[in-house]
């Protein structure tokens, strides 16, 4: 039986690595820079290179280990092939899961777009751990998904699946999201989109709140729910009411046991749950009204570790 | 090797059901009533016995019956349990698979919701034949949905999976749909939805059109668009933006290959897809925007022949 795992999470700048046991141990962490230039055709051979080097210091042969998860930046199908570009490598249609396993002698291989293997994390050992049906929701500069279904992940027929930030919540939206529609949940629900939401509730009066003194932020919004601002829980009321009626439409289709709220904006704690979930309940058809709900608990390390359990969760 | 099949499709009217060769070939189709008295107790001992009827008649043991497959008008589990009511038939918390089997002598036994189930029958032999993601779009009295992910029903934790009648397009709605929320895709996109933007249509102006004389349904709206009537065309217009943008919405979260399009009003034919077709490609994100479309061809036997597929398509 083989014991160990690598798990590898691709970012536009590091590309960051876990060496975990079996049962999730994490055993070693380390990153390496994301070297872009020519296509981004480096990065498959430089993790190739840094991860022998490091079952060489462990003293490891291709025998101990059972393989490589990886998560990537991009539109992954379920077959580990990039569909399209992943702008933040360089990269464009590439088979991701052969040139890798290839480097690596033939190694068990396999790949996914990182928000899907970050929910795929939190479920094996996160905020989800115990579920098999579960939407993860990543607040940060964007709104990303990863959606998990009985075990595994839906990772759509281009790559797509997942991809919650771009469902339509405001039809009547005047300005344009980043990928050109106009009223995606991503204009309201992000770090971006709630500083947005504060701007525009500022501009209505001249209501006093520490938002006009500081600059604007999630976080200044938040912080400032927890003081009591009046303006700032407002602006909480409004992020609540837009994310928890599109997680009430998203539950009618994908019907998970969880969601699990991660990403920068989640740092608020568990105050962001009390604004969304209500409207979520008020919002979503009588048999998903029990749907639960968690803060995701992995951090920055979801991506090696939902990598590594591609692997060793099966 | 086994060699047939039972597809059962439970109406509260009817139960439909078919008798399979394994590649599919229908050998014999039947249907028998519904009897609901005492909270649908006769239903299962009706349908095993008819079945039980019809092997002796074919002169076949269960030694040739590979399996049966039923579709239930309810919220049923991944294992087969129906969670919460079937009103049209009386049932309610039923182990339905295990109790079916049982009384079928152990038979394999395979059950899941009748527009999952119809969906998976247009992929195996229908409008989406050769595909394995799929979104099946039932425009009927409500919009019912059925979506199969590589090759799987996606049931839902609560057997609530697919049902994207529900999603919200119109959160400025002030009626209520039958499910209590407002603005769900269902109050626009059925043929009772259908009947309603034509109403709200004909209230703003006197314009003249076909529907000012005759009863107004999807029907006389799709034909009055055949015949050139431009009040019609506004409401279809109408109904192909909200559906359009709707399916644009889901496309983002669940990718699919294809979208297949069944159910009564879909007997306007291709002219229904022109209407929707266009509108979803300006409402979906790029990495979405080929999905294919098409209508559903099983009409009526979509429910047997996707029952039977639950056994014989593994």
């Amino acid at each position: 039986m083989k014991k160990y795992a690598f798990g590898v999470d691709i970012g536009g700048t590091t590309v960051k690595m876990g060496l975990f046991e079996k049962d999730g141990t994490l055993v070693s962490k380390w990153d390496i820079v994301t070297t872009k230039d020519n296509n981004g055709e480096k990065i498959l051979p430089d993790i190739a290179a840094s991860l022998k080097k490091k079952m060489e210091e462990e003293g490891l042969t291709s025998e101990d280990i059972e393989g490589v998860g990886v998560g990537v930046p991009g539109a992954i199908d379920s077959e580990g092939k990039l569909v399209g570009n992943a702008a933040n490598l360089g990269w464009v249609e590439k088979d991701i899961r052969k040139e890798l396993s290839d480097l690596m002698g033939g190694l068990k291989t396999v790949v996914a777009n990182d928000a899907n293997v970050a929910g795929y994390g939190e479920m094996w050992a996160g905020g989800a751990k115990g579920y098999t049906s579960v939407c993860m929701v990543t607040l940060g500069t964007g709104v990303g998904g990863g959606i998990i279904i009985d075990g595994n992940i839906l990772a759509g027929a281009t790559g797509a699946g997942g991809e919650i930030g771009h469902i339509c919540v405001n039809p009547d939206e005047t300005e344009s999201c980043g990928c050109g529609l106009k009223g995606c949940l991503e204009m309201y629900a992000s770090a971006t989109g709630i500083v947005r939401l504060a701007k525009r509730r500022l501009a209505k009066d001249d209501a006093p709140s520490v938002l006009r003194k500081d600059d604007i932020s999630a976080k200044t919004v938040f912080d400032g729910v927890k003081n009591n601002d009046a303006v700032c829980k407002e602006v909480a009321t409004e992020f609540g009411r837009i994310l928890g009626k599109g997680l009430g439409s998203l539950a009618s289709v994908i019907n998970p046991e969880i969601f699990v709220i991660g990403g920068g904006v989640s740092k608020a704690g568990s105050v962001l749950l009390d604004y969304v979930v209500d409207e979520f309940k008020k919002n979503t058809i009588n048999a998903c009204r029990n749907t639960k709900f968690a803060l995701a608990t992995l951090g920055n390390d979801a991506g090696i570790i939902g990598a590594a359990g591609l692997i060793l969760n099966k």
